[in-house]
């Protein structure tokens, strides 16, 4: 392959998106190193910031002509490293292409450009009494695009599911710079095979994303938000299986573990105790009426399954400080270590209890340090791991219990990621995760969308 | 290709599957020269009825070797000739493969096979206190493996989804015979490309789905049935809109229009003036406390955009009867014409009234008889051509008409067909619906998975 620091190629990359939108300074190719991943880093040759989707196709035909590899990339808030270029790679940066392009309030759709911000997404809904329920822990600075490359998910995903659900339709630019539109804004649509949802989740290994209709529903009218507090752990797993039996779905049943409820009450100072095994929040929306009910509910079953105590918000502003002490839990967590791993682990939400005393065993057999937290309710765990990349012994042992942990989510009928992706950091791990039989299937795949292997190359599979 | 007639063929099938699970006997053959859609027939060269997985596996490598085209089919009431069979075809039929396989209420899951009928995961799920939404006309005798080759749609698309939205993991039986497992029972799985996905409404062109997980929900608590009487056929597609703008989203929201009231009305008596241009029914559930209101709400809208009348059912045997208006209409219209061509195209919501106006412009200039029904809430409609397959110039104008009208739902930004698939009797419109772009892309997927074309060959496109 050739490298996108070619001059021919340069000259003609700015041919196409202009001279400002082309860098090439080794202090701007810094910034575009990395992503959220930790330890991942490695600058591209040339990083271009186009601003229409006809760009984006000659880019993409220009970069197939030469042969020069192209990530593609949004905020890089990915924590799988699939937006960490490769070597000698052109980035292509799609946060310029950030246009509302429609609500359509009576199709109940919206029609964005992939590098609208998520929140933004969520914001235009909510302008236009709609929801947009889709909200991984970076919805205020990650891109749509890169949520709908990832199928990124969020904490409400047992309830609304996750960004496929609400994907209608995808504009793509080909390898070749080729244009694929593919999908409409009918709620049923089933002429041909999906490229929809081929693309989703494809992590620019497939195609460019270039503008996304997404489906939008009518926001719950009210919400109750419960945090339990518990000195056991399988008690707040049981107190969600006992939820879900009693026929309630939650749209939030969130957790922490010791670890991180330590590290947040540090943090953030709301008034956790620091003794307790696990905190988990619990959010009920719908009609006013459902959500009295489910809330008294869930509270009644958290206390009979022997919650510590059970704190119900009196307020959206209690609410919100509630909710937030979840939402804190990663950078309360960073603060902690200089290396923090995030990871992504899933289990049949039957399995969770076992899941996180299997990873508390790991962290004392390694002798790491792992906080976990995640949502509970659709089994998706965040054990983070705190080390330091500068202590390679240490870094080893983690390592090593990494690996414990992703073979007993498998074991457990589970998946090594959730929501994040595969991309650098989860590719040693995926051939035993699917097996030998999909991954020739998803080989082939990627040789029949990109034969000459010039998106993210290397990313998911070598 | 080698025929499935072919006696080493023959031998190799009835040492796999038993002698009694080949058929070859032209009159048993003859069983299987058809699905539910008009004026296709072609009778296979052999069917095969396996039990087990381990068979359809085998049966898929014998078939390979041979070159044989197979053809899979579940219960044949495909509305698109997807299951015809081609010349010289062997037709895996898997009714037999009718196993449920498991209830996991803890994970909202259940596992069966491809033959199970859909009514029954429909009633497998209500035991257990859950609810499977998707509900094609055809729930009765079509197979849930059927649903999930086709992405079978159903009278809750706008509110519950498609089948698609309800598949967690499949097992399939690529075309040389090796099995695939995707998915998990995870709500959240990102680890590598969705091979889930692509196979669900692939028609069996991509493989031969042999095991089923799917996603359940808890049942809603109440429902509220109505029956709207309208005038003008713009203030039942009003009520829609409104309803929707309402931030109210019905379960169920179909609609009748004259031609096929009139049908109904004469095969069932239920009572239903025979003057209205458009009958609705609507359906909202829930939590009992916002089925009342939003019934109320429902009703309100329907009277003030101009109803006649607005029937609301008083208990659950009126209910079923007034849905039961809806559930007759394909029956109704079958009895009034020889031969009877139920389509499918789907339009924007938004675009409903304008596109009944449309089919009704086209009956008129085409000289043909057209009754038209469907899921207004999710603009998914089926104009019912009234023909006679044996009067050829008649139904030169039934093909003329039926251009028209699939190219009016592609220009107002619909589809060819909502959930009946493309099969054969779509294909040949397929190109302009999609375009060649996404046409090329899903030919590059059918080569991928299917480089010999023995799946289902000839369907789809050519």
């Amino acid at each position: 392959m050739t490298a996108a620091d070619d001059p021919a190629f340069l000259a003609a990359l700015r041919r196409i998106c202009g001279d400002g939108a082309v860098l090439t300074d080794p202090e701007e190719l810094g910034v575009y190193a990395f992503d959220g991943t930790a330890t991942l880093r490695q600058p591209p040759a040339c990083v271009v910031l186009p601003e229409r989707v006809e760009q984006v196709a000659q880019v993409a035909a220009l970069a197939s002509r030469h042969g020069v590899p192209v990530v593609t990339r949004g905020s890089g808030t990915g924590l799988a490293g699939g937006s960490v270029p490769s070597e000698g790679s052109l980035v292509v940066c799609l946060v310029k292409l950030d246009r509302i392009l429609e609500v359509d309030a009576a199709n109940l759709a919206i029609v964005v450009e992939p590098g609208v911000l998520t929140q933004r997404v969520a914001d235009e809904a909510a302008a236009a009494g709609l929801f947009y329920p889709p909200d991984p822990g970076s919805i205020k600075i990650s891109t749509i695009g890169g949520n709908v490359a990832n199928n990124s998910g969020g904490l409400r995903g047992l309830k609304y599911g996750v960004t496929r659900d609400y994907v209608m339709a995808l504009q793509v630019v080909l390898a070749d710079g080729t244009v694929l539109e593919t999908g409409t804004r009918c709620v049923k649509d089933v002429a041909g095979f999906s490229l929809r949802d081929l693309f989703i989740g494809s992590e620019g290994s497939l195609g460019i994303i270039t503008r996304i209709t997404l489906k939008l529903i009518p926001a719950p009218a009210a919400r109750a938000t419960l945090l339990g507090l518990f000195d056991r752990m399988t008690d707040a797993a049981e107190t969600i299986s006992a939820v879900i039996r009693a026929r309630i779905i939650p749209c939030t049943l969130e957790f922490l573990d010791r670890t991180t409820v330590e590290c947040v009450e540090g943090y953030a100072r709301i008034g956790l105790p620091t003794d307790v095994e696990a905190v988990t929040l619990m959010e009920v929306d719908g009609h006013p009426g459902e959500v009295e009910e489910q809330a008294a509910r869930v509270e009644e079953i958290a206390r009979g399954q022997g919650a510590r105590e059970v704190r119900r918000a009196a307020s959206e502003a209690e609410a919100a400080q509630l909710a937030g002490a979840r939402r804190t839990a990663f950078s309360a967590l960073a603060r902690r270590a200089p290396t923090v791993i995030l990871e992504d682990v899933t289990v049949p939400r039957s399995e969770l209890a076992r899941m996180v005393a299997e990873i508390q065993r790991v962290a004392r057999d390694h002798g790491v340090t792992i906080g976990t937290f995640g949502h509970m309710g659709d089994g998706n765990l965040h054990p983070t791991f705190l080390a330091d990349e500068r202590d390679a012994a240490a870094m080893e042992r983690v390592e090593g219990a990494m690996r414990e942990v992703f073979q007993a989510a498998v074991d457990m009928g589970g998946t090594i990621t959730g929501e994040h992706g595969v991309g650098l950091a989860k590719k040693p791990f995926l051939p035993d995760a699917v097996g030998a039989v999909p991954l020739a299937a998803m080989r082939r795949l990627k040789a029949a969308f990109d034969p000459a292997g010039i998106l993210n190359p290397g990313k998911i599979f070598d």
